[in-house]
């Protein structure tokens, strides 16, 4: 089959590989109908993540048919219309039997794309079936579907349930990329009263009114002394939520919430930040950090299956399967084609 | 009256002061029967507090007699054996009326010895008595009581309850000084399974297994990976408490807690720590910090008149009021003294 | 001034009583602008409350100009334009310094037009008016402000959020009366994915469905087994609200539930009811009751404020404040008049 | 092997069963090590639960040695020493993924002993191994451990969690038969101030005494108000555990407990009980019902490791496995012969 595989920093091939097939009797074979890049994918292409090896078939968001099951598969049969997530669950460890599939311990947390073979491809092997993939409901769309298999869980997960967003509350949302617009969308589940979005990018800013921000802020005009304002009672934000991934945008974060607020970390991060504890201590501050579990996702699929989340405008341009390298260039040239998900489908 | 008086850093004075009176409605006077002195002070006097003036009283946890009572005052008469501790409460802001008295902007929060003048002294005004004092229960004495004017409802609420310690947890407190032991204290209160406690003195960790923990470790034997081998199932603790207040100790609680555990800062930063986000971001970590808000202090109170939270040992040295001069050297002196908490009475 | 009082079983009053005046430091006189009747009123009217004394003013509902205030009230001046809601605060008891106003010990709770003089009135006192008043936003009208005090706030409080209401939940509110339509706006805030209303009265349903319900079902389809086929997984709801007040709803509430669900109880009840706990004992369900706190009605207000709670619907008849009577009949008779709330407005 | 078997009400044999095999690959067969007798096996003897057929093997609390596996078991392996408990879990229903196995609909939940063949008995299979039994941490007593089967995790969860006991509490138990005196034990974890025990015999009264209650009232002298002149402020108790399964113990259960407290049942009740809701609608009082989940299981077990937890005294008679009629004898005569867990040993 072709798939898009890793060969070192810099290098990605979309080429023949072996066809993939059960090898534990939990597995099971997907025939991809659709699939998403995730920034992370641009990360591993960097070399930032030095655990993937060359060969390594890319990918940790899709959607497909099972073909194909292993004897202790019980829930999941082949002709089954599965999501395939981020996020693969044992079943069995500690972690896994409190939901916090994030931190499997016995053999998932997220491994696709990463320490086994990913799914952009035409076929992926997903270990667990029982416990990782989940039936889509009728009459979801796979390109909505396809948004749950990282980022919306992501960001109602580690954004806005950690950060105990409710009703009523004045929310920041630092970062307009796909997965603080996502924040904005998955926010809106709890009633916020106020969404306050910054970015660098006007574009970004644009975008994050259109998807229910009330008041957005490039870079520059988001001061603590400027966020304080908007909020309710001028203290300060109740939640803000981290969706870039830099020491900054993290330090910002710390400045803008009320005494008793949350900072619910979102983003990716390489480099370790600055915490003012000297200002902070006093503060009754709370800060979250967090892999996706999923936890959330059979909630979320039923909330698209009801008409109840509403996802569109994430996916910004779609492609076949096999244009999977211009995809690729569309997506790593973000600034320039104001990608935010591609959405590539079997044709 | 006689007071203790804060003249710029390094200088206190023990000597006359205009005795208090009623100046507001809701102010009460209280006849100090029993005082102690704060790490806190010791940073005021070094000048490390700016916003306290010259010629401030200092004192913020004591307990005595009602001597008088302002009209607005309804529940707390002359005559009433009280807790005058270390946070006031305006009981009218959005926060007092969430019990986060630590957090109020109305006037209270932290403000005795402080703001206004403390009660290192033979009288001292309370503003807002009736949400700001607390009637000692019958049979309590006053040297347990007066733990309760900060060390220990600050330990339980900003360690142990933030930390949300549970049943079972394995619980790392860094730091063995009167904070951290009066987390050993009220940490058992929530039956951990494994206390683990760290510091650089031998003494304090000698003071620390006489309180409960069961596990202690020097600084250099305290590294990650020993304390995760001391871990239920090695992956770390569920808590880890910040005792000391320095940006090592803080870096050391996020680098001991397992997948999903909480870090609950209690010490008093005065400088910026260095968060590991390239570590973190994915370990689902909750760091918290707070002042305490006091709202635990009638149960505290009420455990300690039915017996069940034994303080002893907290208080290593007694004075008379009159002697608080040498009270101080004593406790700013703890390393050769090994002073824990010092008790000043009316005599 | 004019006041609608009480005088006896069936017999009410619309004429002269004396004017209020502060009578307590921390009193306020309110002028009423706006006023509405609850259905609790009926029941006094009926004799059901036998606390109630002849001649006392009814109403705990309003809102208004404050005229006049104690020397003990500190955060509310004259002028102020005040919400006046049916639950006070002494401020002091431990109930509300946890927030649970609707439980003060203090001489607060459900007083107004109860133990006190209402508000169904030209003017009235209101007790403990800095804990107890709330200051109404710019912007909000008179007519939606008025639905904060008590039927937003006591569906809010006492149904949504003691039935923990999250995203995608299955909810069933039996009952569209008054409450039970404000138990669907304000469970709309935690977006569920469906809202099933039962009720006697097509009309009623008619407005639930105007309201938000996403399936509405006559008391005699709305059998255990149709409302388990509603629910996601066929187990039965998440969440079932309480809206009516009899036995044989809240009987159905522990029927619809799911393993593991919740039933919270809003209405008002004057018999005992039949707990099947031969069958709910292994089903992990909880049950709750309450008062309203109005401990959300700054939140609610807010809300309001930014226009994010449409209250808009549920009054239905509007009345000069000397039409105090006929507002009544019209209320009483609702079966025929079609009232969900009638507001009456100085003139 | 031998095993005791049900024929019908009243009718219970000691005899010649089949040696049970793995039938399923996810199977473990284990040999019984030592087991218990539950007052829910005297209920089925009576007839009370008719989906118990005629030969059904009795009993869900056990512990042993594994001898087989199927191939779908992963962690655990023959010679593994485990707890065979009262509930089991599929691993892959929306309650087991959220550590609600009580509720499992996949084939799991509560039985054993129950719809298949039980561990009262030389040997027994395990369906779900993975996720059903749980490995012995070196160092536990079998007979500690046994009460882990059921009773403690029972009265923890359903007891003491899900009434929310806090420190500080005054807490209720209704009931000092096992379940009530394992609710006494479990309380004691969250160091409660005042736990209160009520029953009709005088010696369990003694033996709850024994365990740790700091009040104990025969049934006629725990009348509210007696109950309530015990709690902290005189309103009632924060919790009421109901440990019979009668109504009249509920009942007592929802008028001893203060406004905003909580009612959590733990007894298995086969008749409906009456709700006070006309006193109640207004009291905020939380009442829960549920079955196990064993959620718990593994920190208890370590708990139990770590000398955490004494259940010391709940085992009161012993006997070979062969001496299974006469073990029922014993503990069905609990009233005469004082017993409240009965443990059998194989010799």
């Amino acid at each position: 089959m072709k798939a898009l595989t890793y060969h070192g920093p810099g290098r990605r091939t979309w080429g023949d590989v072996p066809d993939p097939a059960v090898r534990d009797p939990e597995d099971a074979v997907v025939r991809v109908d659709a699939v998403t890049i995730c920034g992370t994918d641009l990360h591993i292409l960097k070399g930032d993540v030095p655990e993937v090896e060359e060969g390594r078939v890319l990918g940790h968001e899709a959607l497909g048919t099972v073909t194909e099951t292993g004897p202790g598969v019980r829930t999941i049969t082949a002709g089954d219309r599965v999501l395939v997530s981020c996020v693969f669950a044992c079943g069995r460890c500690a972690y896994c039997r409190t939901a916090a599939y994030g931190q499997c311990t016995g053999g998932g947390g997220w491994i696709l794309g990463h320490l086994i073979d990913g799914c952009q491809a035409e076929y992926v092997r997903t270990p667990f079936a029982d416990t990782s993939l989940y039936k889509l409901p009728e009459g979801v769309r796979d390109e909505d579907a396809l948004l749950l298999a990282d980022i919306l869980p992501t960001s109602y997960e580690v954004g806005v349930r950690n950060g105990r967003i409710g009703p009523g509350d004045t929310v920041a949302i630092v970062g307009a990329g796909p997965i603080g617009l996502a924040a904005v969308l998955t926010a809106r589940l709890y009633s916020p009263a106020r969404i306050i979005v910054t970015d660098l990018a006007q574009s970004r800013l644009d975008a994050a009114k259109r998807f229910g921000a009330d008041t957005v802020l490039t870079s520059a005009e988001a001061t603590p002394e400027a966020v304080r304002q908007l909020s309710r009672d001028g203290l300060g934000v109740d939640v803000a939520i981290e969706a870039v991934g830099v020491p900054e945008t993290f330090e910002l974060c710390t400045r803008l919430v009320r005494p008793g607020g949350r900072v619910a970390n979102v983003g990716v991060h390489g480099r370790p930040a600055v915490l003012h504890l000297e200002d902070l201590w006093i503060r009754n501050v709370t800060i979250t950090t967090g892999l996706v579990d999923t936890s959330s996702t059979p909630m979320l699929l039923d909330m698209l299956a009801v008409g109840r989340l509403d996802s569109g405008g994430l996916v910004t341009h779609r492609f076949g399967l096999e244009e999977m390298q211009e995809a690729y260039d569309v997506f790593a040239d973000a600034a320039d084609t104001g990608a935010l998900k591609v959405a590539l489908f079997r044709t």
